[in-house]
């Protein structure tokens, strides 16, 4: 793990320092804290990183999924990469984070070698104004990671005064802030940075918490190096708010209109 | 593990014999077997089943992940779930399919305590007929799991000569044949039930297999016991299909109009 002045915000974050085959070390970092502890979006991508670092990777990601087991606490924590199986083609991962000898988050995940096929694409790019012909939100102070985000609302801003509505759905148009390229790893963050449905849904702030997070990676590496650090578009939405849980999902387009990601959690509320 | 001449064919397929805290044997079934191997979704619900009959779990099934690493050969097989988190009222879960020694399929899953809260719901039942209105699809010879579950096409039947479209989707109402009451065990089979999407866009057979699926329980149990075994209404589409992968999405509602359980999937082709 060296870090520098240079080193962008986002990879200093998911560093991790080897400390055998599959096991390092990490930190939160203050510039993606949330309102408690770390923003999910940055513990999944380290806990990706875990994978992309290890030596008997095979291919690039194509699922992941990270599961919040427990609060995580500002401070170091160890990350310990497995491949449970490898195939000629996938290998099925499955990771933990460590903090005080007890696992707060763990995920599991598939990288698989790509190669042309026939391809369909049945999901349709919103109808947007550019991400030009929108201002940024400003940042929430309380929550720090919103602040490594640029995030242009095209519709379903969270926690507006007028906000009830009968539709949880917001598009907006998101990148690192500062710019980055896209990779898999901040592609696996940002797929985290869709606020809480319920704050679109209801004008109420109540205590909420990611349980369990599923993306799925349609792009391969060479469309995501062509991204750049263009913004990208996302759609999100809710199905079901009920019994202290609700679930959500979101889209990730490239300007280009090609399907980089698409995303699913389901989110503990309160009341 | 006791399985007599009443016991329903899918208890008998899931059916898990102890030998220690969390661990189990078990063994594929013929009447839930799929073109090579078992079907996906009575794997699932077996790994789900090691959780259920767990001495310690905590509350019902809120999300299951299946990862199917590898093909698993017809016959038999151990289980092994580990509490990895319990908290107050949410436990996470790792449980593993061990064939020969290797892991073969592994699942991570959340089970928590429900209570009530405020509740919306943002998704809108398919506009259907009643399930008595459509004629069941024959069983497929060579996939015999399709003989354990009614499907009543309402559209996107798979593999017609004119399937070729634009539209992934398949609007259908099923249920175990013969009847069962529904629960959380049988209602994760039934979500990994919807054929394969691109057989559903193209009309074409090609070898594909089920790489991760991930299913978010939304029903409690008190909805599930009044589901009965009346059909549920199955909605799936696809996203995108690109070199050798596409995902599917589908949502199951009761005849009601309650959202039961929404799942995705991550799925292999090969050409």
């Amino acid at each position: 793990m060296t870090t520098s002045d240079t080193t962008h915000r986002f990879d200093a974050a998911i560093a991790l320092a080897p400390l055998d085959e599959g096991t390092y070390t990490g930190s939160t970092h203050p510039d993606y804290g949330n309102m408690v502890g770390p923003f999910g979006g940055i513990i999944g991508a380290a806990l990706l990183n875990a994978i992309m670092q290890h030596p008997q990777r095979l291919g690039d990601p194509l699922s992941l999924t990270v599961h919040f087991a427990a609060p995580i606490a500002d401070g170091g924590f160890t990350v310990e990469a497995k491949a449970i199986r490898t195939n000629r083609s996938t290998q099925h991962w499955y990771v933990t984070l460590v903090q005080d000898d007890q696992v707060a988050a763990f995920a599991t995940a598939v990288t698989a070698v790509r190669r042309d096929t026939w391809h369909g694409l049945d999901a349709v790019f919103p109808d947007v104004p550019p991400a030009a012909a929108i201002a940024p939100m400003p940042a929430i102070a309380r929550a720090a990671w919103t602040a490594s985000y640029e995030m242009r609302f095209v519709s379903g801003l969270p926690g507006a005064p007028d906000s009830a509505s009968d539709s949880s759905e917001s598009r907006l148009w998101l990148r690192d802030q500062p710019a980055r390229p896209l990779d898999f790893l901040s592609l696996a963050a940002l797929c985290d940075a869709f606020f809480p449905r319920i704050f679109v849904r209801r004008p109420k702030w109540v205590a909420i918490g990611t349980v369990a997070l599923t993306t799925y990676f349609h792009a391969d590496a060479a469309q995501l190096a062509a991204q750049g650090s263009a913004p990208v578009l996302g759609r999100a939405r809710a199905l079901n708010f009920r019994q202290g849980f609700f679930d959500q999902t979101a889209e990730v387009w490239s300007e280009t209109g090609d399907l980089l990601a698409s995303t699913h959690q389901v989110v503990y509320f309160k009341e």
